[in-house]
């Protein structure tokens, strides 16, 4: 039985033109710091990745700094200690919003008490005003703030104004840190200062592969103290050998996603068609974020009389892979703090599916056909 | 003209073994927190890939915790803050050998002034009792103490008196850190509580992917304050998607080593020859450490007419990639720090000869030959 994968917003598969360009960097196998031809090669496969990735995003190149993934970038971004050419710019507290993945929400090196919580409303979204309200309490003399609101939610893909956001607190002198990791490759991301002054991405959620991920400055003279500090790699802003092959892998998977210009459209599609089928198999069903503006891959429900824990479970049994929550712990399903910070119930947890690059019309009537099934099943 | 590569101690190729395991795991690309079978079969390969790593340090699977290489291991380790069970336990000064590789150096979250730099001998060796008496100076009303001193030398090849360092740190109550990064794969190295504490692993240095590394701790106790927090990836010590292929080709390139006893008695015959070969040619030829144990694939160098990077220049020109210092920063050849530890002068600087799993007699034979080119052309 051909599996059909349908989470895409935890991770990936690979392209045929990624892969190729795995494999090609692997025989480049030099380290880019050395000065031999091995070197030099490696070097070489750096900056066109590097150029690949800011070319998906309209950023200059010299402005990416690559890391792990997003976790790290999260890390190396969430910290008080910022710079400003080689002058120390303290960011006294943090602000984000409460639907945040757990890398913003376990606040990186700020303390709890430097911290504080935007709330959303009933749609998952950041109101500026509220956000401007918040920001009018914050105490500049102690230093300016820095603020983290995700572009586009990882479990409802629900987006957020961005620019107006942005808008918000530029007027307040804060930084924005903007999480991109889920609206890359799905949304059209331009990075300007007008929509937040740093990214994150993360290649495994693009089509690359997991252990690379990048944080791009709108700017190109404020820095994050740098979280790892070792050789000078990266301009001295994230030490540690360069994990090329990933980087390579990166950048075609950019690439790729700058060439499929119509996916949007074509995946909207078929998030219409499966939104429309699980309201006809179910009227009661609740589709979160449904009356905001949303990931045109992501759909996130709940089935009033059943336990999203039990349809995970029928769906993997019948060869569909869905989430019941995000994958970023343990493989435990909790309560999802996004639909909780959204004043959602929820009590039977929800259902996330996510499409990407190998999704059919046929996979998603597929997976209603067995929804209808757990569902008649179930009565 | 086929390449012959002696930069092993800078980066490694892969072996086709190495590259199967890559390869399939990329096959099993499901997110390893994942509860559907993509998922689970990710968590397997992470599994498999833990048993195998712990497999050529004898240590148990359950003390590794990977991350993105040795150097944000180093960063994670070298910290102030650890744990003991779930009090906290702290470690007031920092000691560190003098040549250790620039990730130990740099301090990682030390500050400067809880930081001393531990003398070696004119070998490179950390004498035990230099290191008793630097340590019966440390205030233990203050904290711990806490120790990093690598097995072998990045540059030289020097091997360490681990075990007779570790009863000195023991005795002082510290926890005691070894860079193995180079020795591993290349030195029998058996992960116990008589040589250690903590273990810094790298996989692009035994033949694995650049990109994931290791720490392995001895015991079951201690553990550092996670450098990075998020996902409750690793049991919690490191968040983050777990880089699965890599770490996959990780323990791959571990179990390629466990079967390669022999490997360590070959390279030892190459590096006699040629030892001896530049000796010939060169008789006031330098070669550091020759008076210590040494790893079996490592040759550090000074021929004193002749600018190391000159060679370098010389040797990539005909087809050979060594190195004049170690690979781990912006590709400039600075003066080596581990041989002003030791003592030398080295004004020309240094040649690095690494071999490795490829290098044959051939190899070796063609080098003297360029060697002796250089040289009398510059006569």
């Amino acid at each position: 039985m051909k599996r059909i994968y349908l989470d895409y917003n935890s991770t990936t598969p690979l392209s045929g033109h990624v892969r190729k360009a795995l494999l090609s960097a692997l025989d480049n196998f030099g380290n880019p710091s050395s000065v031999h031809a091995e070197g030099r090669a490696a070097k070489a496969i750096m900056q066109k990745a590097r150029r690949e990735v800011a070319a998906l995003v309209h950023a200059d190149p010299e402005n990416i700094v690559f890391t792990s993934g997003a976790t790290e970038t999260a890390m190396t971004l969430l910290t008080p200690h910022y710079f400003m050419g080689r002058s120390p710019l303290f960011l006294s507290h943090f602000y984000f919003s409460a639907t945040e993945h757990p890398c913003i929400t376990s606040l990186g090196r700020f303390p709890a008490e430097m911290s504080t919580s935007v709330p959303v409303d009933s749609n998952g979204i950041v109101q500026p005003d509220s956000l401007r309200e918040i920001l009018a309490r914050h105490d500049r003399s102690k230093g300016l703030p820095l603020a983290a609101i995700q572009y586009a939610n990882h479990e409802t893909g629900i987006i957020q104004p961005v620019v107006a956001l942005a808008k918000v607190i530029k007027e307040a002198g804060g930084l924005f840190i903007v999480d991109a990791v889920q609206a890359a490759a799905k949304e059209k991301l331009d990075i300007t200062e007008d929509c937040g002054d740093f990214f994150i991405l993360s290649s495994h959620k693009i089509g690359g592969l997991k252990g690379v991920g990048a944080y791009i400055a709108a700017g190109s003279i404020i820095r994050p103290e740098p979280l790892i500090t070792g050789g000078g790699q990266e301009r001295g802003l994230r030490g540690g050998t360069e994990a090329l092959p990933l980087v390579a892998a990166f950048g075609a998977a950019a690439t790729d996603a700058c060439n499929r210009e119509q996916e949007h459209e074509r995946l909207a599609k078929l998030q219409k068609r499966l939104e429309e089928g699980l309201r006809e198999i179910m009227p009661d069903v609740i589709i979160y974020g449904s009356g905001a503006k949303r990931l045109p891959n992501t759909t996130f429900f709940s089935a009033p009389d059943i336990k999203a824990e039990t349809m995970q479970i029928a769906f993997d049994l019948e060869g569909i892979a869905v989430s019941a929550g995000a994958a970023c712990s343990s493989g435990k399903v909790r309560k999802s703090p996004v639909l909780q910070a959204m004043g959602a119930i929820a009590s039977n947890g929800a259902i996330r599916v996510s499409s990407g690059r190998d999704t059919r019309t046929n996979d998603i009537e597929h997976f209603l056909k067995v929804f209808k099934n757990i569902i008649s099943r179930k009565k």
